[in-house]
C-alpha cells in the first residue's frame, strides 16, 4: 500500500498523475473557453455544448491556429482530416 | 483624365489601390474561410452566413488569437471588448 500524489484540474476535475500535465490540460482548457465564450457572443443561438466542444478542438489543435495565422492556412485543413468529429468513432484495428 | 492602378481581391471583388493591402486582405479572407470550414464542420446547424462572419471575426484579430494559443488567453476576452458586432455600430465622435 502506499500514498500516490495526484493533480486533479478544477475546472473539470479530471484527475492527473503528474503536475505538468494536469498544467497542460488546464491550460488547454482555459484557451477552450477563451474561444468558446467567443464565438457564443458572435453566433448567441449556437448549442452551448457545440460551442464548448468547438472551443476545445481549437485549443487542443493550437499549434495548426497558429500555423494558419502566421500565414499557412493550409494547416486548418489538416486537422481536418486528422480530428474526427465527436459523434463519429474510428474503427479500432483489431491485431 | 489618368488612368489609375487598382487591385481586385477576387474572392469578394474588393478593390485597393495598392497590391500590399489588396494581398492583406486576401490572406485574411482565406485565413477566414479556414476558420469558418471548420465552424461549420464541427456544427453543421450554424447558418453559413453566421459561421462566415465569424471565420473574417477571428482572422481579423489573428493576433490575439496568436497570443492566446501561445498562453496569454486574456487576449481573446480584449477583443472581445474592442471589436463591436456586426449589427452594433459605436456612435461616431462629433468634432
Amino acid at each position: 500500500m502506499a500514498v500516490v500524489a495526484k493533480w486533479m484540474c478544477d475546472r473539470d476535475n479530471t484527475m492527473f498523475d503528474n503536475k505538468k500535465d494536469a498544467d497542460a490540460y488546464d491550460k488547454m482548457l482555459e484557451l477552450a473557453e477563451g474561444f468558446s465564450a467567443l464565438l457564443l457572443q458572435h453566433i448567441p443561438s449556437v448549442d452551448e455544448a457545440r460551442a464548448e466542444e468547438f472551443g476545445i478542438f481549437l485549443a487542443k489543435n493550437k499549434e495548426a491556429v497558429m500555423q494558419a495565422c502566421k500565414g499557412r492556412v493550409e494547416a486548418l485543413e489538416e486537422i481536418n482530416g486528422d480530428a474526427s468529429p465527436s459523434n463519429v468513432s474510428p474503427l479500432s484495428a483489431q491485431a
